[in-house]
């Protein structure tokens, strides 16, 4: 099973402001955006990516980030939002949408189970959880042009070095740098 | 005059280990390492930019690191080390090396007045301090493949956004991503 980190960041490492705002990214993704637009190509790109993916596994915060978004994101994609505080979906939420209290090897293991191929890893802190667990084979990063200075960042302290392959690189509208990672397996620590 | 800051870097933004070392980025540049290879493609673009590089202008730290490389990796370019504490050049480092104590504007100023063109700007702290002082006009990032989880970061907080432009992309052995940007001067701070 893959499982994929696909996060679009300031070249300073930024997935939101610390205020969970997102401005500096351009704004979701917009498929009525001209062609040829960043938005647009950004679009398409998430659009092709969320095509592959059969469920979608994000952070509380990050959930509570996309749910005012005026179009939901994710479409008709089972979405997994980990939590050990939220206990029920809020309104106008779609019913693709569950909550779990569940460990994050334990939530993978059971969407393997169910036949899940590639699950989508959303949220900073979730990220950050996951590649420290072990958990991730990609990452997608999409830098855009701006440096933020502070910020919301799914990097931070490793248990070691995680070793990665480039696998593609391209760019959006010449003015975003993106970037396919796969994690190398069994790698030694340093 | 253009100010380029030239690094490479983890995927999560480090350019040193929190001990100095620089393992994890494949070595320094080295002409000697077999064609086609990541060390050999990394020198030779690394040899390029240093062609159209008039001076090299660096941190204290960062000097002290370089120092003991068994080959100067600068050739015959002057080097302005900033330094507060450092008053003469170390044995062994070469004559095109000169310190001084002034501030990063001041610095630029006679720089340019001497006839500069292109200033290298190295070093993490150095690097961070002319961008939040908005002295960059350039900036070359190599992302290798590796994330290192804590270490020296060029990253950090600013006065204000720092708008970029993204000039080109290129890969190294195929294995890691090295992305030009340029500062657009006077957009708007938000």
């Amino acid at each position: 099973m893959r499982t994929t980190i696909y996060m679009g960041m300031s070249l300073d490492g930024f997935v939101a402001r610390l205020d969970d705002t997102l401005d500096f990214l351009g704004g979701p993704p917009d498929s009525t955006a001209a062609e040829g637009s960043f938005e647009s190509e950004v679009g398409a790109s998430f659009a092709a990516f969320m095509a592959t993916v059969d469920v979608l596994v994000m952070g509380r915060r990050t959930f509570e980030v996309v749910v005012p978004f005026p179009e939901w994101p994710y479409g008709k994609t089972p979405v997994v939002v980990l939590s050990r505080t939220l206990t029920a979906v809020p309104d106008g939420v779609p019913p693709t949408v569950r909550i779990t209290s569940g460990e994050p090897a334990e939530v993978l293991r059971a969407l393997e189970a169910d036949g899940a191929q590639h699950v989508y890893v959303d949220g900073a802190r979730t990220a950050r959880d996951f590649l420290a667990a072990g958990l991730i084979t990609d990452l997608v990063v999409t830098h855009v042009p701006v440096l933020i200075g502070t910020g919301i960042t799914p990097w931070g302290p490793l248990p070691h070095d995680v070793r990665l392959k480039l696998v593609s690189t391209a760019r959006f509208a010449g003015n975003a740098a993106q970037s396919h990672w796969s994690v190398v397996r069994g790698a030694p620590p340093r």
